[in-house]
């Protein structure tokens, strides 16, 4: 006898916690007409009893702030974790399936560093561990890459996956704003924590590429070996410039494929304008990826906020309320997913951007364009801007396209000259 | 016991066949390694048996032109019907359900047409007859409205789901050829086919949309009293009196949610430079959703041929193999869905985009906006352009917001003036 109530435990909360518990309450009638079941929330896992809620769910609901109040009930179905952090989160998660609970997750962080374990343990009790909300928050890319496109081999996949960077880059290109008053305005508006290091470190974006990477190429890649890049040091005048030439600078999260390698990383990188991530503004989030079958896909969305998150931890918890005996949890067969072929990242190949700062005297150009030369760089496009009075004139490359070793280590030629008065910047250019 | 082959019989062997059948050969171990069974194409239903064929399946398809073949064969788990068209099509779907065979399709003429006693027919039997390959060819659209979005209530949807169509328009807007010359250069690049009316006069496209009204609301809305209109009327003049203004023509299909009422229709459109539709050029489909929690989500990507519909279609293939007792055809409980509420047409509000053709003589302008007026249009634009020795000179207004009724009443006032010289074309503004 299947049963027409589905009971549910919602470990956290805050933002999401409170969207989910509105759109259940708002959308019952709804989602008993595709489940033909009711989503009860029977309890609440909160650390502060005492703190005045802007929304509380039905009377079913029950607050606690004991995770035993939660194990030991046999009655939940699913328990819905939303707490984020990594030991009480992980040990809950772990709890909840060994008790036979099936879990739903939005936490990136977690699944990035402990996936496979969980996963893992998951396989095991045949349970379900669903996390459609860690990556993109309603877009629905989890879904997409286990069933939609599970016939592909992705070739490549390249995100905008953290609306904090995004929105801090897009008011530089828009209002011309530095980095540190583009953060406080995120900050201000509510889309950048007190501590944004998790997001404009580009590890928030590595997250869920871990996951993504998962999902994709069905390979476990150790977040320790990714390369990471985030914004903190993105100056306004390489935004500036990047427009000047037609381009717009965004934190990407990329991985590709090449003969079974995966080649990895999270960068901020210049995007032609007419490229189809290149108007993804604000705080939106957009992923395109390319199939052997179907070719370029895009989807985009909201990234984040209470009702997009909401939106897609309600799928998990719905597809599970469904059929709880049909699990698929990573869209592989295996129990653990092996190791990742990992392509050193210095073998990426790509066009470069360069700005330099030097002092404006004869024979520069010549100097640092012969250095690109013994490296094999061909260069595109170089433009030498005016300086304040002839000196620490910015000077700026375009490359052809070019491995990452053989520009770095051309850069670290180059920044030995005397005549070098800054740290070159440099960036790279997606086609 | 689980078997560990899924035995498949393509109904139809061309562009989309032959794509499927090259996917599961070349992605055969990757197929495997997410599903743990191997997909064996065992029958292949052709007209003609003496036709040569560019791509022949491993050794165990046997070709057959009779559908007893295939409809007698016990070992076959799913029928995947890629034969097009309304009575064969139709025969062999119900005989395959009547027969215990589920089914994969990529019909969308036969799901619109005849829908609901399909799905009725596959609820009763439980079995699966999916269909992501029959609404823009590889975006997983049916997938996220049936199971990532499901938690929404969709207040709108709108679509750019004809390739031939939107590159017809996208030749029209970057060339600037008329409709017969954009239309040929389809035809030579194989995005048009030798009878081009599904597509151009917009029948495909409200096929499909139809499909998506079910998926979206639960709900069957006939397409008989679907307003479909194509593009064929679509003059090369109001493409760049479009484009002069900051806005793009393309063709639309939308439903929209108000109060539980759907508005529905397939329209050429003008669309702001600025939309995130704008930008879907040539033979490209796209997919712009607005859910009650997750806000805005926009899907792209191919809508059409052999490689990208066939990534679909696999991906049914796939679902079905994974778990044949878990069966989700409709994305909800009912045998049959209910009958839509359908918002009349006319009550559609949108801006307007007009342009008469009118005498150039004093008192046009203002006998032509006192009609506006007392039908209380607003204007928001009108240009009055030189025309050849002062004769028919084109007049263009554009609106503000007003209902599509009073825009029609007005139109037939204006067009019973005896200084237009022409008939007035019309078209909504989207924003």
């Amino acid at each position: 006898m299947e049963k027409k109530v589905i009971n549910l435990a919602l470990a956290g909360f805050g933002t999401v916690g409170t969207g989910l518990a509105r759109i259940i309450q708002e959308n019952e009638d709804w989602i008993e007409r595709r489940i033909n079941k009711k989503l009860v929330i029977k309890k609440i896992l909160v650390r502060d009893l005492t703190r005045i809620r802007s929304f509380i769910p039905g009377p079913e609901a029950v607050f606690t702030d004991k995770v035993e109040d939660i194990l030991a009930d046999r009655d939940i179905d699913i328990v819905v974790e939303l707490m984020g952090g990594l030991d009480t989160a992980l040990r809950l998660i772990q709890k909840s399936l060994e008790n036979g609970m099936h879990v739903v997750t939005a936490n990136k962080a977690l699944l990035a560093e402990k996936g496979n374990e969980l996963f893992s343990l998951a396989h095991e009790r045949h349970l379900g561990l669903y996390y459609e909300g860690s990556v993109a928050g309603g877009i629905p890319i989890v879904q997409t890459l286990k069933n939609s496109l599970a016939g592909n081999r992705i070739t490549s996949l390249t995100g905008i996956l953290n609306g904090t960077a995004n929105f801090i880059l897009s008011e530089m290109t828009s209002r011309g704003q530095d980095f540190a008053a583009a953060l406080n305005t995120a900050k201000e508006l509510g889309y950048a924590e007190a501590d944004p290091t998790l997001d404009i470190e580009g590890l928030d974006a590595a997250h869920k590429l871990i996951i993504l990477i998962r999902l994709a190429h069905g390979a476990d890649y150790p977040l320790s070996v990714l390369p990471v890049q985030g914004i903190s040091g993105v100056k306004r005048t390489d935004v500036a410039l990047a427009a000047e030439f037609g381009y717009v600078l965004k934190l990407i999260a990329q991985v590709r494929e090449k003969s079974g390698h995966l080649q990895a990383g999270v960068f901020p990188a210049l995007l032609p304008m007419d490229h189809i991530l290149a108007k993804v503004d604000g705080p939106f989030n957009s992923i395109l990826l390319k199939g052997n079958a179907v070719g370029p896909i895009m989807l985009y969305g909201q990234g984040a906020g209470d009702l997009p998150t909401g939106s897609a931890v309600l799928a998990d918890i719905m597809a599970l309320a469904r059929d709880k005996a049909r699990i698929d949890n990573t869209g592989f067969r295996e129990r653990a997913l092996p190791k990742a072929h990992i392509l050193e990242p210095d073998l990426a190949v790509s066009r470069h951007y360069f700005r330099m700062t030097a002092l404006d005297k004869p024979g520069v150009l010549s100097a640092v364009s012969g250095v690109m030369g013994e490296h094999n760089i061909s260069i595109a496009q170089a433009v030498q801007k005016p300086g304040p009075e002839g000196r620490d004139v910015p000077i700026v490359f375009l490359t052809h396209r070019a491995p990452l070793k053989a520009v770095l280590q051309a850069l670290r030629v180059i920044d030995e000259f005397n005549f070098i008065t800054g740290p070159t910047v440099h960036y790279r250019i997606l086609k």
